[in-house]
């Protein structure tokens, strides 16, 4: 029975506690972190490696009057435990009671939610100044990992942080890794920092004008303790260094520091648990090896998501100098997808939806206005389960107003490696490309050639109800069709719209002549997306048009199902309306 | 008559002189673009600073087989000259010849089309590892100045550039001025590097690994043309840091360094010409400096475009610690704000709509999520004759889809002024404000409560018709109204629907009641924009609607007319389509 841990319930009976017990209370913080992770899985690494700084933190500062900002807040299971929120850690009834980021909605030591990298500098600056308008005096503390710095945003919140004539602490947590093996020229210089303990000259961050504090150790309580004394009340910004181990305790981790950063129950590694499962990711990974093999100039792409574009390590590995990590920096993987595209090489950029969010701008001016014919595979596009921060809903809206961005949403897997291969071979537009959320098969070959860009595939033809499903979404309209039919006799028309950047306007005008009814379905947020559109094509006719997708709003950690009932997306509750439409 | 100039149809033209002729040459261009600034104006700063710098580029690397990308290419007007566009300079009636930026479309030593700041690196980056792949040796040289080294873009662009293990060249233009004066840490560190003529230990770039060689006097064409030799074919990434005069031959520069940026005909800075036209940027800056004297917790932030929001130097003066430049790092803007907002400050953030591209992720996760009552206040949000890297049409479309935020399209000045005072005193939300794109007067006084958000406001009560002008747009759809009475005796219903961000769905279920068509107008791109979900409400019924908006299409300076023509925009083509649909 954890004997120090179950006495607090709050930062101040954390304080209770001598300094010399806190590695006993570190103890069996990672104890019960690994008998949770055992059943539930999660951020095993970021969390296993900021055990000791996150009590340190809570020992010496006075949350919530001093604010912590954990950037991504992936790292933030101790911190919770902390702060009345254990339960959801020693008691296996409440593991689900908290999400896995922090979220001002479960307590007041949570200041935003967050899930995405590269924000807490930004976000914690603007507390500061807060604070300083207001004439306050507490301590601003932004947390933030070695990978998390590669971002765009956290080096424009450096730049400006360093400038705050008052208290700032940024908490540099390296632990010499990011969710896949760092990659930049800065990390030579944590690397130099950590070999000379912090006193290497050239100094990324004194370079901003930091002051800059090393802990060598930063799994020691005790040195961790006496070093944020050291810098308690600064008047001035400083940057605590602390090396820590990621996923210490985890009996594995130095063999595979990548497996620790996310696990599965029985912590086993996220990319062992996914290779053994086909998906369409891994089927394109497949692919992608196959066509790198036989032309130099492709270069595959990841802004820090390899697994999650399920390019693991051995296709890491096997695609040698034709892959690169660049980093969690979206912004920059777009520019450079459109640099190699400019020079006739072939990026393949694989990108998770919810990061995509990051580079709008380079989609449009980089990329899109020069038509670099660069690709783009979008994954995690789907209404899914997940914490509010990573929902994949927002990529169709998000692009429709681009102009030149093909954009392609494949119904199958066969669908998604010939779109795959056309584009792969076309040199006028960049083409961006929507992974199925599931895996189906069409359990036959697709063809997809120059005559298929912007045109609609009409796969069943019927009359009175024609019915679009984008992408994933094909196969409910296909299951709409079938209780169209079976409820009313309907015999609906089924098409496979397989682009949203543009409309096919000959099909949708020739579906006048036989079609009261036009229905459209897609896997994201409805408002701005592909229905709104075919919604106005018809708008100065006598065409009914329904558009079913994602409601816009928030959900977080919501089931799918769930989902679906609330947003009238089951076939059943669109074939009502349909029936209710056709009267 | 330029002796030198007048011979230069080409790179080549220009190794054919001596070291000793380039100082004469230097001294034609200069001239030659004063000329033109006179008449024309431009970007006078930028390009009048680089005069020598790009001579010596020309005259040491090999264009377009060696390759320079100029960072937001404002800067390239000289390149333009030396690369077969001299008649643009030289010639008057070929003064509008060519565009402001790079453009691929005019020639082959332009290789992308560019505008926005911090991607050249990215960008180069893309041609420096597609060389590579291809097995070619040309040198890659990226040009980017001191006020785009704050975008995030460009720190993720050099985090990774400096990793490449071959020739990159970075061209570091140090002015010690942005658009408006520098703002960050890292300033610091490239003011302590000029005062030590480049030997300070703790140097910015050499943190990430980068050779780095410092030219002091930037506008001494034979120093430079030294250190280019030097760095020629170099096989590793390397920094040449070049101190240059902004705006050197201007009469005036000394005094007013943020007036050289971008001058007016006859050279006057463009805040001088701006400052004496009212607008309701000034309107809304004058009113800004009202509150912030009643409410010290009010902070008004810009992204390194003050003047573009009418935020003068005698606004930042009166202003103090109130206002902050905080370069440019749209990211971090959209997140400071959040961060001031949620620890109960005002942050007003003012921001240009082309620019706000950059903070999508932002907007959705950091400001929206958590409701942060921040204000953003957009600006240059309309169908303009700019380039096609600045055009202000895609702010609707971008933030359609999110969740939470309150966005307001204000018709009259005084409209705007009231929807910020409501904006000012709420805590539940974020809301946007997209500034008027032209200054007109309701002639009265607007009230703006809690009670008007998310409701439409009928001025005019009709039927047959209802016509939905947003923002700007309602004065257009005033005038379809007055043509619809005078061509076919039809009173429509005029809206003012102040928002795009929430339907109101009981104002759009009365319409069906007395009206067969609604028209909805927009000062932006229509697809996935306000009109296509007012489509999308009324796709089940018998309603029938018109949308119109900017086509989605990249339009580089076309004049505002020409593009109303094509988009059907003009009062006459509206009326015609309504008459044409009542049949």
């Amino acid at each position: 029975m954890p004997e120090y841990l179950d006495r607090i319930n709050s930062p101040a009976d954390l304080k209770k506690l001598s300094p010399e017990q806190l590695p006993d209370l570190a103890a069996e913080i990672r104890e019960t972190l690994l008998i949770r992770l055992m059943t539930t899985g999660g951020h095993a690494g970021p969390n296993l490696g900021m055990v000791e700084a996150t009590i340190a933190l809570h020992y010496v500062f006075d949350s919530p009057k001093d604010q912590f900002v954990f950037d991504v807040s992936h790292q933030c299971y101790v911190h919770k435990m902390l702060t009345g929120r254990r339960d959801g850690f020693t008691d296996p009834a409440r593991y689900g009671a908290y999400s896995g980021y922090t979220n001002p909605k479960e307590s007041e030591h949570d200041i935003f939610t967050v899930g995405h990298t590269a924000t807490a500098i930004s976000l914690a600056t603007g507390l500061a100044m807060a604070r300083d308008l207001k004439g306050e005096s507490n301590n601003v503390v932004a947390i933030v990992g070695d990978g998390s710095m590669s971002g765009g945003e956290a080096f424009e919140g450096l730049n400006n942080a360093s400038m705050l004539g008052s208290n700032f602490i940024l908490l540099f947590n390296d632990n010499g890794i990011a969710i896949a093996p760092n990659h930049g020229g800065m990390y030579r210089n944590f690397s130099r920092l950590r070999e000379t303990n912090g006193l290497e000259e050239c100094n990324f961050f004194r370079s901003f004008g930091m002051d800059y504090l090393y802990v060598p150790n930063g799994n020691d309580v005790l040195a961790l303790v006496e070093a944020f004394r050291a810098v308690k009340d600064t008047k001035l910004p400083v940057v605590v260094h602390i090396h820590t181990e990621k996923g210490k305790g985890l009996p594995w981790n130095k063999e595979n520091m990548e497996g620790t950063h996310f696990v599965m129950p029985g912590l086993a590694p996220l990319d062992d648990f996914m290779s053994q499962y086909p998906s369409c990711g891994a089927m394109m990974a497949e692919h992608l090896l196959e066509k790198i093999k036989a032309d130099p100039t492709i270069m595959v792409l990841s802004p820090a998501t390899p697994g999650q574009s399920m390019l693991l390590p051995e296709f890491r590995e096997k695609a040698g100098k034709q892959f690169l990590d660049v980093g969690i920096a979206e912004q920059h993987a777009v520019a450079v997808a459109a640099g190699l595209a400019s020079s006739g090489a072939k990026p393949v950029l694989c990108i998770v939806a919810s990061f995509m969010q990051r580079a709008f701008d380079q989609l449009l001016l980089n990329l899109s206005l020069d038509k670099s014919p660069a690709i783009i595979l979008v994954s995690n596009a789907t209404i899914n389960p997940g914490d509010a921060t990573h929902c994949g809903i927002y990529d169709i809206a998000m692009t429709s107003p681009i102009p030149n961005l093909i954009c392609l949403a494949p119904a199958t897997v066969e669908e998604y490696l010939a779109m795959f291969d056309w584009a792969l071979e076309q040199v006028e537009a960049p083409v961006m490309i929507r992974e199925p959320g599931m895996l189906i098969s069409a359990g036959r070959n697709i063809a997809f050639t120059d005559a298929d860009v912007g045109k609609y595939e009409i796969t069943e033809r019927g009359s009175k109800v024609a019915l679009l499903g984008l992408g994933n979404f094909y196969h409910r309209a296909a299951q709409v069709k079938a209780l169209l039919k079976e409820k009313a006799g309907v015999d609906a028309t089924l098409i496979n719209p397989r682009t949203w950047s543009a409309l096919d306007e000959g099909t949708l005008e020739k579906l006048k002549a036989a079609h009261t009814v036009v229905v459209t379905l897609e896997d994201g947020v409805v408002t701005g997306g592909f229905g709104q559109r075919v919604a106005s094509f018809y708008g100065p006719s006598a065409m009914k048009v329904l558009n079913y997708g994602a409601a816009k709003e928030f959900r977080d950690r919501v089931p799918v199902e769930e989902q679906y009932l609330r947003d009238r997306l089951t076939p059943e509750q669109i074939t009502e309306d349909i029936l209710c439409c056709l009267q």
